[in-house]
């Protein structure tokens, strides 16, 4: 398997949202494998941090340096195309000329908090995830019909049942018949319920077009380095610690190298499942090269280990502790509407299956996450770690006057 | 249980989309039972026939027209707002003013055909109903929280699954473990899927909001008169022959009126739940009479039989004969995709628990239905009949040049 078609040439890679932190790293790692790599992104996540005045912990560069960079230091090319997936006229445009052989699709607003911040925080979340995923099935449909849709969900979708969580489908026995379904969804937020909205969207399309689709139901993701970030400063990806895009691992990572406490919600029980960012990008390129059939819809789950927030908050305090940092947690009123002791049980044996070799967390990893927090200390505001989107509220501190 | 409130004077009930189809009888139907009712409705669907010189069968009168014979008929004042749920201004203006007890919520593009048209209609059918519920949520949180919202769903965001559809929800086994999970949905067509998406987020919005509300999965509907409608001819509710907004029954109908053909697509076994419009006017009342607690999301199926398209072919063509019509029936390719022979058995209880007596489908309704084509066939077009929405197509005959 490699980044070559049958026909000679290298496959094309559209990476939507290639421009954040994990379709940056995505299109490093899928350029460096050979594969011909073309970016549209349309800058939104950086938007909010200029509204906001947040920002990465880790500096980045603009889009266009991270360009010339990559050039520069490989050799390679990377197209870059900066725009909205709700510009259609775009996006088909990009599809017809690019004829790409896969879509990897990042291109959605990723936070949960920032889907409950208020009614535009919502309606922008379903509008541009949900529209925008419907455009990429039209623009696939039109301009490339045989390019392979590679979606990036994710394992919120499924929320927490009491059963063991399947990879998309379960099979049922009900009153002495069966059949195979469409996992039931649970999602906690207006962010998780537009990826399940696309589920159900995508697994249309491909029945009534044809159309070959990967769901990755995603795992919460940590990391800030891979092969390739790494050969020069000005690829760095982003590293989030704020309230509404950094996830808890990161924000405990953070507080721990600014000596803050460990902020725990509620009682801490909430389990999730993780993956390492190398390993994403590994399962994706592993989806690439093994596409589905046309008129296909299969459904991944993509994370290697699951935690319990109190688990993670107890390794970071102790690897802080050895990395000689006074390490405390804490627990706070619970902004989220959220069980805090349940069961969890996920599957996530196909992408073995397809050959990824898991990265595992191990204390490393945790003090290296800590010590790139310390490195970046001088960037930091400690305000942004603080919760300030409660579930239950319609409006919240982001809510326009 | 009366339309009285507990502290004295009528419940008020805000029916969305109330100049529609159903809209309209539901509104004159609970003014009827001393409910004191308000519409708020965009006129979209009167705006589509104007674009596309299309027309119910049966004439209707102006929104205005029919609230001024309402009153001069029976004494009762309606409520009347032009506008959609997409204006959130209005929308919650009218939530904070009239302070609904329950909402009826009709204002959702509802024809499979037209979401399916191209991607304009696909995204106007998702953002109109999938957004403008999210709206109605948000008006009911912050306007009016103990609101009932009585939405309307469809039996087809079930698909056709091999096994039993239960109302809402299953209990389901699995290794060892048990839970009640949403039903698995398998819906057809992207207006099915916008029915999910508004299901899966006003179950969410029950849960961290408190919102109360009943999700009609409802039937297709069938009959064109109610005992309000036919109190003058200016209130009669609009009779839809066409392939984009007539279901196949009303088509059946005209076209057993007009001595044509009787069309069946593909192999006729596609079966499907159907209610009469009375019992629709009947379950709505009963859902607004028995509400549910504050934060519960219930779900009943709203419909009374189940017939397979054959079926329907050949009681209409029966009918039509003793009429002294000459009926045939032929077979054209499903522009759809779809199953044409399924297993299908849906639960339909809990309105029955609530005192639904249904009206049953029988020779004299059909009879009356294709009468009433008989009386107003100079105003049907034949063309209107044929089907142009191909499912496997991304544009179609109204795609705009």
């Amino acid at each position: 398997m490699t980044a070559s078609k049958n026909g000679g040439g290298a496959m094309r890679i559209l990476v939507l949202g290639g421009d954040g932190y994990l379709g940056w790293p995505q299109a490093l790692h899928l350029s460096q494998r050979g594969f011909e790599v073309a970016i549209l992104d349309s800058l939104e996540r950086r938007r909010f941090d200029l509204l906001h005045d947040f920002d990465s912990l880790v500096p980045i560069a603009s889009p266009q340096r991270r360009q010339r960079a990559w050039r520069e230091v490989t050799g390679r090319e990377l197209g870059l195309h900066v725009g909205s997936t709700s510009d259609y006229d775009l996006l088909s445009r990009v599809f017809r000329e690019f004829q790409p052989d896969a879509v990897v699709h990042f291109a959605e607003q990723r936070s949960a908090p920032y889907s409950m911040v208020d009614r535009e925080h919502a309606l922008f979340t379903m509008s541009n995830n949900v529209l925008g995923t419907l455009n990429v099935l039209y623009a696939i449909r039109e301009e490339a019909p045989s390019c392979h849709l590679v979606k990036l969900g994710t394992m919120g979708e499924y929320g927490t049942p009491n059963i063991d969580i399947e990879e998309g489908f379960i099979e049922i026995e009900h009153k002495g018949r069966r059949d195979y379904l469409p996992f039931p969804k649970q999602p906690g937020s207006f962010y998780h319920l537009s990826k399940v909205h696309d589920s159900h969207n995508i697994m249309l399309a491909c029945r009534i077009w044809g159309i070959r689709a990967t769901d990755l139901n995603q795992g919460v993701v940590y990391g800030a380095e891979t092969e390739e970030t790494e050969l020069a400063p000005e690829l760095a990806t982003r590293f989030d610690y704020d309230h509404i895009y950094g996830t808890a691992l990161n924000r405990f990572c953070c507080q721990a190298a600014l000596e803050l406490p460990i902020s725990v919600y509620g009682r801490g029980g909430q389990t999730r499942g993780y993956i390492d960012i190398r390993d994403t990008l590994r399962c994706i390129e592993l989806s690439i090269l093994n596409p589905p059939e046309s008129g296909e819809y299969r459904v991944f789950n993509q994370f290697t280990e699951q935690f319990s927030i109190c688990e993670l908050a107890e390794r970071v305090a102790a690897v802080a502790a050895r990395l000689g940092l006074s390490a405390s947690i804490i627990q706070l009123d619970n902004p989220r509407v959220e069980a805090e002791e349940h069961y969890y049980r996920a599957a996530h044996t196909r992408l073995q299956q397809l050959g990824l070799e898991p990265h595992l967390l191990d204390d490393e990893g945790l003090a290296s996450l800590i010590r790139r927090a310390l490195k970046h200390a001088d960037r930091a505001d400690a305000s942004r770690l603080e919760p300030t989107v409660d579930w239950r509220q319609t409006r919240n501190a982001m809510t326009r006057p």
